[in-house]
């Protein structure tokens, strides 16, 4: 792991998600840009501390001499955005796999040239999105693969949290002091951090691709860099319009991540606030509820759940999902295989990075433009 | 009444209200363009034959010559849109305040013939918007008057239904009928129908005025002439944000207009699908959940509920709020009064119907164009 | 129209009920046990005052004067409980049909009375059980009707308010001082104000009659002198067992009226806060929402319905379903009929009066005494 | 562990809850009463082949012979109930600490002798009540233990289950086989099941001792040898009453489990189904929702939740936190303290156990009684 010491938050997430099911162990770690600090949080986790490394550098040229059972297999990357394409390809170069937080890089070009180290190492790339991990998004995705919905003609994804609210960046709060400077964070605030997460889902769900942007941002408190709020209209592929609303400026709200889909025959309706449950609506029949571990789930679905009915799974869990579909990936790619067998789909790869990294720059410009709809550029992995 | 004979929806709402509170009595009708029928209608509601009329022409004038005490004091308009205008220049010319369904008339030209008739008139015009007149809307409006939510910095405001996911019109459904007729109902289906309602809903709530709107108005639904789905981004004349959702081919939903409404302080957030539930979520502190007859609301809201909490009101009961108050402003026009005594609010006038059939111009036009903004045009009653 | 004067809380919800559909038209009233009172409730609600009656003795005697056309065809009983017999009897000796407030008498004694003078008159006699009137409501009993939940198992029941949690009748709230006075409500304070309503819903809608009780009531604020919370267990005719919970000291809730029966193919939920919406959950497959106005209704739902789905009706919508029922009786009966025509369902009589004071009597017994269970007696109307 | 190898479900949890935080690491394991399925599922948990035991007996043998820096620090039993005093005391006499699963034992006499060896042992014992760590649970407790609802009136507890509505246990399901067995669950089927989780809620939220009972135990699937059905009356030791139901045959209903708290000053209300929510309704004022992460939390909810809110946890976090505060305790234990430091809350421990087998046999005999109430049993830790 690179990042993810003390005070941050999504480090604690991945390692719990590594722990929960087994199949991943933590065994190395460059935990902070300050030495001292990535071992004593090394030590805290129960590392031994010759492999709690001074920067991931080190840690890839270290552990890249250690015999193959002993090394790490792949590097979990949590750290601002600005580190993840040197980290990452320095990862692939010396043969690690990479999984890493969204967005992929600091802009599309830095994407594209993760694209080309990627391809020449051989090496697996899965980045974290979590939401489209959950057993009932996993439901959705495969309801509208199989055609239950007919023909999708409308898609409306939100995504609201209410805690930069206030200007916290100001006090020094370090979650949200990085992700508002252009440096670390790139060209986009709340877009990249979270817009990008209904992105993908909005696509991964429907399997259908964005082909052009219509967007507005807003800084809405004043003086911050990078917008805190805006919202996207989209064009589909297939000639359906969406909807995507992201804003980090929505008081009172939490984490309010919603997706709905709309068929000419049903329609689909998830919201990560309650994630064990997904609507159904059918044209002309009464709604129905479908619960995770409930009856009517797919094989996937329920392979993306690990209780009965009745007891809630969360993000932690969702995200466990992340890691157990990796874990299945890199034993696959271990053992030759191109695909994973079993119940495992595969993690959101370099397509959804270079997509990802596309949306970002598209709603920027399109923001900063007069002119209404911009097209979606062609990224291919 | 004119309109509202078999076979309509709204003609029957209309009745229950005006009868909820035993404040409004139907004497007389137009029920139907045809005057068989209009007569039929009349004889079931329990009319006396002389007072179904053949038309409208036909009713203001033989009204007009009845003793004051015995002739019709307001005519309620619930006709398609294209006969708001002759009916209702009809009935203010001959002294009958109007009380009609929205939009105003059939475009903003219109309108504003419509006002001029109403001001030479000296009486009284109301537009029938009831979602306002829910007790928990009243509140909400009441808590950002006073400054409860602080500067508001976005507005979320959507209509979805799925009643025209499928081309219904095509084998004569009357409602949906004459409102995809560009003849019957405007520049607009959609937004002329529901997203009007929205738009009056963000407006009226928030107490700010629209100034710009970027919109993209779509037909679904293959051969429809006019829009049956759409979106607008708004922007408010204090700065805050918006976004507008309306459509009628969201597959499964029923009538959800939702508002949420975001301040620097607290946001509220209300549907009418529990229209009797109002969130506030102030910054830093619990959400509260406010409900119709419960503790903490104000004069206002209390006024515009019939009954103690956990007794659910619906439409009906935001309908007749609607008769309830435009009754008040009645009474108070006979006794010379310049307003309502009491808690009776007013209903939404001409002003409001101006601006509604500028909203409808302007999304339409802007949705037309390649240009994103497009300035919300000034429009004074 | 028998009480419900000024301060009442239920003559008001029967006014609005009786004209909502324009089928009941209130021609007279004794609305107060004073005189005064009445006449100037009456000339408020706009009768006449000769048809302002200063008691029920008087208006019994003058109404039956009139001619037939002219006369009062029912009379609504909305007093409290202690005069409910007097006022019937008088009503159907006078040859006035009834509709009365629940509970039918002051103790199953009386109700007794009341079934003979009923049965010596040939009127119709009915009782105002709106919760059973719920377009929701009728859909749940239907189900049941036609087998959709197999052999019903189990029945939950529960009416919990929080309006007595304070001695608000110590400082005169005069809904609380009645109905917690023994002279005016009879042996139960709770169990006969709501608990009563609990009991007719779930023998209503499962079609099954309760055998045994075992109960306790409790008055919790101290000082009382009837119960105002208590819990029955309950033991039915196909050997379901059941649960009724009423209590009125429930802190914060407001009029929580929820039945949930389990059967072996399925079950059902239904709660008066969200009246709309009946889940059905089959075994073994996704729990369905069954909505007002929506798909998948029966025509007697649809019939107990005004609107289109997502329009939201309440309890006064309810209420007004118990009174165009009734009329359809009173109709029916006039012209002869045994029963009604159309889709008008029977309003409870005197057999839902007697088994409702069979209830109160059997839960007042059951909670003094130190033995389990106690036998549901024979009553037949 | 001792139990829970293949097929098993709680196993798996616990493994899962161990492995949250990384405080807890499985070490050995006797899974299965088939030592070979042992080996088996050892291996597959990648533990070491000389730490997967053939039985209990073996592996408390070896373990203690182990250094104290290698060997086992407490062992968690997941085995049906008829085992938990054998393996427990074999545990105690060997030095080992206990962390188990409910109910302690197969009746209240086995757990009179499993407190005395633990008092003998010097060691701790904890049993896993998941529910009362969730973090909402956590806060609701506090809530009550600080005043904020005043006095408490009435507790309302329900556990329903849908998963026994059909006799799976005839073709063999082992959940279902083993709790439905008398030599292997005990004298109750359904109460030993998940009654005694409601019983545990409810008393522990409320800080109330439960003295009597009313109980009405049903077996509804015919040819059950144990109730899989029932309700309780409460009586408090503050004079409070309470109702307790549990069923496992409520078609269609999931884990749901509801504790609702009635006091003089609010009210409190938690879903399982929706952990990260707490109603908070207090008298005369707005409800509030309290959510997991969210404002206005106490301390040691915060401590007992991972994430910000908005981000779900489930019941895997609670169980991880029955283990994370159990690991505190062992740790303190180990340090010579009495107490743990932090914001660690104690496991329910041995005084919960003997309330809960006294709750389970007092309600089998209050069933089988024609007597009402029934005294609860003086058990002391």
């Amino acid at each position: 792991m690179v990042g993810g010491g003390e005070g941050a938050f999504i480090g604690a997430v991945h390692r719990s998600a590594a722990a929960l099911d087994g199949q991943t162990t933590l065994v190395c770690g460059a935990f902070s840009s300050d030495a001292r600090r990535s071992r004593e949080s090394g030590a805290s986790l129960g590392l031994a501390a010759n492999r709690c490394y001074a920067d991931y550098t080190a840690m890839f040229a270290a552990e890249a001499l250690l015999p193959a059972e002993a090394r790490m297999e792949f590097v979990a990357i949590v750290t601002p955005n600005h580190l993840h394409l040197p980290i990452a390809t320095a990862a692939l170069r010396h043969g690690f796999h990479v999984l890493s937080d969204k967005p992929a890089t600091l802009n599309l070009a830095e994407c594209f040239v993760l694209r080309d180290v990627l391809v020449a190492s051989g090496c697996l790339y899965g980045l974290t999105h979590p939401y489209a991990a959950y057993p009932l998004v996993v439901e959705a995705a495969e309801r509208i693969r199989v055609g239950m919905l007919g023909t999708i003609r409308k898609v409306i994804v939100e995504y609201t949290q209410g805690w930069l609210a206030e200007p916290i960046e100001r006090s020094g709060q370090k979650q949200a002091t990085w992700r508002l400077d252009p440096t670390r964070a790139g060209a986009s605030g709340c877009m990249a951090d979270i817009g990008v997460h209904a992105f993908q889902l909005a696509e991964h769900v429907t399997g259908l691709c964005v082909t052009e942007i219509c967007a507005e941002l807003n800084r809405v408190v004043a003086g911050r860099a990078l917008d805190d709020d805006g919202t996207a209209l989209l064009r589909f592929d297939n000639g359906a319009n969406g909807v995507l609303v992201a804003s980090q400026i929505c008081t009172g709200e939490e984490n309010d991540l919603t997706l709905r889909v709309y068929g000419d025959k049903a329609s689909l309706e998830w919201r990560q606030q309650e994630p064990n449950s997904l609507w159904l609506r059918p044209l002309g029949a009464p709604a129905q509820l479908l619960r995770s571990g409930g009856p009517g789930l797919g094989a996937a679905a329920q392979a993306h759940s690990r209780l009965p009915s009745g007891h809630p799974e969360g993000y932690i869990e969702a995200f466990a999902n992340v890691y157990r579909n990796f874990a299945a990936q890199v034993r696959a790619h271990a053992a030759g295989a191109r695909t994973t067998s079993g119940a495992a789909l595969p993690v959101p790869g370099i397509a959804a990075a270079l997509r990802g990294m596309a949306f970002i720059e598209t709603v920027v410009a399109a923001s900063r433009s007069a002119q209404k709809w911009h097209a979606f550029p062609e990224v291919s992995a």
